[in-house]
């Protein structure tokens, strides 16, 4: 049985079971995007690696090695925004054809260091290796959080309601976009920077991540990097609970309906499944979010309430014109190896 | 001008230049393989990360998963034993083809998990991602090490002896006999056994390079992953110092030299510039060393004498047969591509 045949989450899942039991420091182990150890009294230490690698992440022709090192930061402090922590310190494993060229890598550690140094982050390491393939960047994030604040995806409980930063599907439209020269010529130029830039240069939303495990309200929290579909899942499967989404409320952008429209796609199809939006889903009860609402909206930060948790037997669907349909995966590694992510 | 015409540490200069300064908590940054920073009163944290990467550091047709596996733990744990430090929590990044069948990554699992317990480490987390290419196995290793034993590069001084645990070039010999199968059927089981063994599954000095830690009696410590040769001369570009090593004096097992008479090369060669030993290097005043060197021949670990720390201006020389030689550097990324290291 090859790896294609049951994807990521499947393969997670017989890892698990792989290794030994955690020690009693450990507080989330594999399955997380972000693992759990004591620190000290106050805080936890929060640990995370995330990926970029040519031609399934990125694609040399339409991102430049300065926006690839901004966006491989992006998406590892996205994980720590999304557990309400603060990063700390990175290291940083590269893996480069002997061919490439230094300027090219000194042009991706700019895009790294400054990236980094907007949210004062340190580099403080890695490793260099070559390899007869593709471009490999490889980020290890420390961070910590306040005990007390750490919000994990297993609170979510049914009644509480689930909410979105952003709009949705932004990014995906942008890939199509870069993917797509007769698209992208029928797109006024600063709708489709918008829609690029969500793409290529993805904001973590990590004060507003702060603010939310500092609010003490939420009872779960992810970043959306797979698509909606698969990472509210996640919540479910942590929280043992189901969910109802519904449909006309995901916040979408008028130049990402548009993109939709062109490509003969669903606008929701696309922000449910189309990933890489980088955006915060936390579930909190209504009662509860009245106040933390308010703060996001301060932020300048758009926060759209999407759906319900319910009980785990009503399982989860979509709500559109007042039916349910099962919700079904994301982008998933491996399963989706020939759809259009970066390629 | 590309990566393979400079090579990894002029490489590795250049970034550095790149980065902003590091704020007051980071004691070692970028330019050591292992980054140490302020933990608590007592320790430092040691942040590590070492990748593994098919058809540069291991070949399929002869290193099973399982032994991958406990490779990429064991190299990763080595250099936390080079700083005297303690390994704790491991994180897994996996960049795998679709094709790749679900029984090798739990082979791989499986030796993950018994080399990261053999040491009382957690596998706390990781990333899974596919790769149109070869198979990326990248660690990362978080560790702590009391203050008052961090041991660096950079603390060796004129006079001071330089010693190295084990017997070098085993590996590379191990490594020539898995190349070349004519050269294999000339050596006897037995034989052949153990330096593959040093090649495929190296043990790192762990409790040896805490204990020379603890001893305080070090002056500069480092692992030999690259060879004596590269690894030494770090020691000196560190410390702002000089080296003589005497050749006649460099651990060399029987089965080595056979393997190097063979192939018809220098022992002391495969010694110097074979590297993966994974022994550790270590300088100390010889006065300062007798209790030491006890302390670890106790342990079962030969160690021996090979030179000695001069003034920078001496520079870094091999001494063979009362003259001097200048000491090259061993295997280096970009610039040894056509090697013969895990091709």
């Amino acid at each position: 049985m090859k790896v294609k045949n049951i994807g990521e989450f499947e393969l997670i899942k017989r890892i698990s079971k792989l290794l030994p039991p955690l020690g009693h420091d450990v507080v989330v182990g594999v399955g997380d995007d972000v693992a759990v150890v004591e620190l000290d009294e106050n805080y936890y230490a929060l640990l995370t690696c995330d990926v970029q690698i040519q031609r399934v992440h990125f694609d040399l022709n339409f991102i430049t090695p300065y926006q690839l090192g901004k966006r491989a930061v992006a998406v590892n402090i996205s994980d720590i925004a999304a557990k309400g922590g603060i990063p700390l310190h990175f290291l940083v494993s590269l893996a480069l054809p002997s061919h490439t060229e230094v300027k090219w890598i000194e042009e991706l550690y700019r895009g790294i260091a400054e990236e980094a140094a907007k949210y004062n982050v340190d580099v403080i390491g890695g490793n260099l290796s070559s390899i007869g393939g593709p471009l490999v960047v490889d980020l290890f994030l420390l961070g910590k959080v306040k005990k007390e604040h750490l919000l994990l995806r297993s609170g979510a409980e049914p009644g509480d309601s689930v909410f979105v930063t952003g709009s949705l599907g932004d990014a995906a439209a942008g890939l199509k976009i870069l993917l797509n020269k007769e698209l992208s010529k029928k797109i006024p130029e600063c709708e489709k920077d918008f829609l690029v830039a969500k793409y290529l240069s993805p904001t973590p939303r990590l004060e507003i991540g702060q603010l939310i495990a500092a609010s003490k309200k939420a009872s779960a929290m992810i970043d959306l990097s797979d698509g909606l579909s698969s990472d509210i899942s996640r919540i479910c499967e942590e929280s043992d609970v189901g969910v109802r989404i519904w449909v006309d409320k995901i916040p979408i952008s008028e130049e990402m309906k548009k993109v939709a429209r062109l490509i003969g796609v669903q606008d929701w199809v696309l922000a449910l499944k189309g990933g890489e939006d980088y955006e915060l889903c936390f579930v909190c009860s209504r009662e509860k979010s009245c106040d933390l609402l308010k703060k996001i909206a301060q932020k300048g930060i758009s926060v759209t309430e999407i759906g319900e948790i319910v009980h785990k037997k009503r399982g989860k669907v979509l709500v559109l014109n007042e039916k349910e349909i099962p919700l079904e995966d994301g982008w998933e590694h491996f399963k989706n190896e020939s759809g259009d992510r970066g390629n």
